[in-house]
């Protein structure tokens, strides 16, 4: 691989999180000697504008990859199954947004301000975590690392581009219609999206009763943070907003904790912004954390159901689309070539 | 007071708690002899239907009640603490769903499931809890009938409704205009609305962390379950949902509890519905809660973040302006009737 001036494959560049990824490659100046796109046959031909030139998009097919020294996979587990270990094979390192290969011992999880000396010991896959994990762990690794983490419970506020650019337009769609009065079939979320919310719609385990996006976020969050025995109890919800997620934290630590201390160690760390603004009752809302790099956190309290001093509550919001996928993995990629 | 056929009135008839108070009492056939409607001088005589029949609003003044058996009100809390106290004294027993009265100690605080002989010792005041509490409350107390609870964590995500008609008008007007491209100016609530979320716009109290909608959430529950011990942490986020709140509630016991026995213990309780089908992941929705009388509740599953088995996860949602508000109020005036 060039490192310096690497060859940088899209696949899935016509999604949500494709576009984004364009956008992050574009806006932090990535060093790339070339850019190639990849979709499915329906979008092949289509040419999407990168750094003022419309790049074709190509078929994704199985002798893609010769010559790529990077590729950003973005088109969801099947593919990534199927393609990825040709990209290896042809020579490229892929960073894998989809879930395929996360818990794969083998396969680094990195987030790059919590574990990027995970990245070396790649194999040929760098897994990129899921979103709610991210905007999870941007926050909760720089007080894990003050004072160890024993308990997370949290509740989540997820947005449509989660599901992909086509549960956003539903949303837009299936809310203007209500708001006109007319029907609407929904076809890419499970339950009607208008004005409504409901439990993440992945297959639930009956043994658990737990549903898969749950199960990501608390494997992966312990996968990350290296932290095996840390118990995380999840609930994930869908809300009607359109690309930012939001978490309810109650987080409880070895040690008392008071909140000006956690407030302190938010303030210095990276890819965090304090939102906290109690007098102006101003905190992090999705729309304001929607096109930011950086996760919002605020409300942070004493969680007062536990006497001990040991818990704090606190509320944060980050960009699914940016920090929660593809400024994630632009910045993966970033480490990879700077060594 | 007529215990048989009460003269009713409500005060604050034309907000979207009034409308809902007029409509409960029609559809469950109260046995009353006259209803009798009041609102600000803004909204006085407008003529609102009844039994098919156009009641006059008239404006409240300090001599509307003379002859009132039952004063409804639902006009907030400053109308409250003015007139229900001159009500009383006109012979009217108020039942007032403001959080004007809920905390004093000789003010009972009624969910009818829950504590229906603390209506027995009312002195003129009759108080209806907060939205959320009584969401919570209807499937906590059966529970807590079983084994008791210990702790209570809740992140709730509550509905336009809880602020009023005019903050259910602003999230509609606010998300048209957002998919019509358009500037809206937000007058009700804090801050936008449409296609986002934040946490709930009450005073912050700066000494503790938590908003004025959650310091009443955990009184109110304590008081209304007679627990003064019970430790509950609560997050209040407000949702572009239209009107009904759902919580997801995170509950430790004091002995280990499976979730089939819960289930089992919410299929026997009154206010309750289980729509817990995790084969078809259909679990409790806004939309399927509106218009609703029962508290529906799902999700019923072990919080995996408590190796003890002492703490199950569950999700619920039930309607703001019906046993949130309007249909509690109602039930309270039918115990006060019947017994």
């Amino acid at each position: 691989m060039s490192l310096q001036h690497p060859i940088v494959a899209i696949v899935g560049a016509t999604g949500a999180v494709g576009a984004e990824l364009i956008a992050s490659l574009e806006s932090r100046a990535f060093p790339l000697e070339r850019l190639r796109l990849f979709a499915s046959e329906r979008s092949a031909g289509r040419r999407l504008l990168f750094r003022g030139e419309g790049i074709p998009v190509e078929q994704l097919n199985e002798d893609s990859f010769p010559g790529t020294d990077i590729a950003l996979f973005s088109a969801g587990s099947v593919v990534s199954r199927r393609f990825a270990p040709m990209a290896v094979r042809q020579g490229a390192v892929v960073v894998d947004n989809s879930s395929a290969f996360r818990m794969e011992p083998a396969v680094p999880l990195v987030v790059p301000e919590v574990n990027p000396e995970a990245i070396a010991r790649h194999i040929g896959v760098i897994a990129n975590p899921n979103c709610v994990a991210i905007v999870a762990v941007v926050p909760l690794w720089p007080l894990h690392r003050h004072i160890p983490i024993r308990r997370v419970v949290a509740a989540t506020y997820q947005a449509a581009s989660g599901a992909g650019a086509a549960a956003m337009e539903e949303l837009r769609a299936s809310t203007a219609a209500y708001l006109q009065g007319a029907a609407y079939q929904h076809r890419v979320l499970a339950h009607p999206y208008a004005f409504n919310l409901f439990s993440h719609d992945t297959r639930v385990d009956p043994a658990t009763g737990y549903n898969e996006e749950e199960t990501k976020v608390m494997r992966e969050l312990r996968k990350i943070m290296a932290a095996p025995d840390l118990r995380i109890g999840v609930t994930c919800v869908r809300v009607p907003v359109l690309r930012a997620h939001s978490i309810a934290l109650t987080v409880e630590f070895e040690r008392p904790i008071a909140p000006e201390q956690a407030r302190e160690v938010l303030a210095d760390a990276s890819g965090v912004r304090i939102v906290d603004d109690v007098a102006g009752n101003h905190f992090p809302m999705p729309i304001e954390a929607s096109g930011q790099n950086d996760v919002l956190v605020g409300r942070i309290r004493r969680d007062v159901s536990d006497p001990s001093g040991c818990s704090l509550a606190m509320f944060v919001a980050g960009d699914q689309l940016l920090k929660g996928a593809a400024l994630n993995a632009v910045q993966i990629a970033e480490r990879l070539i700077s060594g």
